[in-house]
């Protein structure tokens, strides 16, 4: 008997048990970014250690990512504490050490879901069909852009001439993973750190900047995730204010069904 | 000589030290809510315990806290550790401990400011100056709302019938500390968890409701947040979508003059 080979994120978020609450992982390079891992990658796996680790209660519902320091390529270990559990909520502590130094750190809080009155206020945006438009070619060289189907609507990549200011910083694109894959916590959060920084749209060229720190919510349960499947989600993402060397994104993600299935936000450092 | 007493946020931020990384603060009544304390009182507290760290490095950007589980009246000990310190840029774990139990976690990142292109994308919603609008009366039975003068623009409480449906959950309304204080960060944070449950104004009514995790992001210098003074500055808060037990909340902190001093996210437990 032959087995399936892993799908690279599922490579990507494999943890091995290294003692109480702490994992070992290792970097990889279908997620690589410059000279990291991908961050979304990194957030991946953060949430991996705590949704793996046995006792974990309900679903992710809010994750918090900050980015401290560099990751270089090899093992890193991962842990996932629960700070407090409570009925119905539990509360984790992250960190991601590499070579005895943190690079990563961050929280979680999981919750278990419940029917009650829902009520969606934001509404889709109206755009084309993902099976409607090209997919986008990678316009910087990272690989992990390779690990990813992305069908962009608007905000694709910098298109105006160096130098000049773009009005907006709004993104809108269909993603979903290369090769496809049903969608779970740890793909959304990937998903959401997935926008190239605002700051290359709006002065329409590369600009050194990084994520410093990533706060998803998740407002799907895992059936409706898993409803998915192969299809792409809408991503759509902005930045208020670019002020002394920091700037903000917004974030969401649709499914093509038009169920909002994250928000997320982050603030970003940059360099100009 | 006598001495001028404490402003009540000066006197609910009081910490003592008490060991390496930990201080002990103390419930205020001015900032008392239902069964426990205003949670803008409890991120601020929790802030703070870095802005008076020793080891701390430039001032606040990014800040998540998480409430895991209720704090009574009386001591409490914030564990305020640096994760990381790089040489523009500081990452904090963040803990609240009351008897024992952690009730609150969080993070901080510290960053120094420089001066760097910069661009204000979102715009300041036009509205009514503060001068121009009556002081909101308190419409919930709880104190910390005497430690605030607001002034409504638009969903100041829940005005429909209860049972009927707002359209949307938008509040904008004018608010400084009552009585007044120049802004710092610990009170900036405070702020932005000052919007009543978006529930409350998208079901017309109260509902059992909590903030469970907050992420605030500040985009002005010690400067900005100095320059505002004793000037009302408006908060906006809208939420995405209501589901399975948790909405989400957007809010943005604009000064009388036009700049975005601080953008806010959460996601709030409702029971409905």
């Amino acid at each position: 008997m032959t087995q399936a080979p892993l799908h690279p994120l599922d490579q990507a978020l494999k943890l091995e048990p290294a003692g109480e609450h702490r994992y070992v992982g290792h970097t990889s390079q279908a997620y690589w970014n410059m000279i990291g891992p991908f961050g979304g990658a990194t957030a991946a796996v953060m949430l991996q250690a705590a949704l793996v680790h046995p006792e974990r209660l309900g679903d992710p519902i809010a994750l918090t990512v900050n980015f401290a320091g560099p990751i270089g390529e090899g093992d890193f270990e991962v842990e996932a504490r629960p700070s407090r559990t409570n009925r119905s909520t539990q509360h984790w502590h992250l960190e991601l050490r590499q070579n005895g130094e943190v690079t990563t750190t961050g929280s979680a809080v999981f919750a278990v879901r419940r029917q009650t009155w829902n009520s969606g206020e934001a509404v889709m945006p109206q755009v084309p069909a993902a099976e409607s438009l090209p997919v986008m070619s990678g316009f910087a060289p990272v690989k992990w852009l390779g690990s990813y189907d992305i069908r962009a609507v608007r905000g694709a990549k910098p298109t105006t001439a160096p130098g000049t200011e773009n009005p907006d910083s709004l993104s809108q694109f269909w993603i979903r993973d290369e090769p496809a894959r049903t969608p779970d916590y740890a793909s959304m959060a990937a998903w959401c750190d997935a926008f190239y920084p605002r700051i290359f749209l709006k002065r329409a060229g590369f600009v050194p900047a990084g994520t410093v720190s990533l706060t998803t919510y998740f407002h799907a349960d895992a059936a409706t995730l898993a409803a998915v499947g192969d299809s792409h989600v809408l991503g759509c993402a902005q930045a208020r204010v670019f002020r002394q060397g920091f700037f903000d994104q917004s974030a969401e993600i649709w499914s093509a069904s038009g169920e909002l299935l994250a928000t997320s936000h982050q603030i970003v450092y940059y360099k100009e």
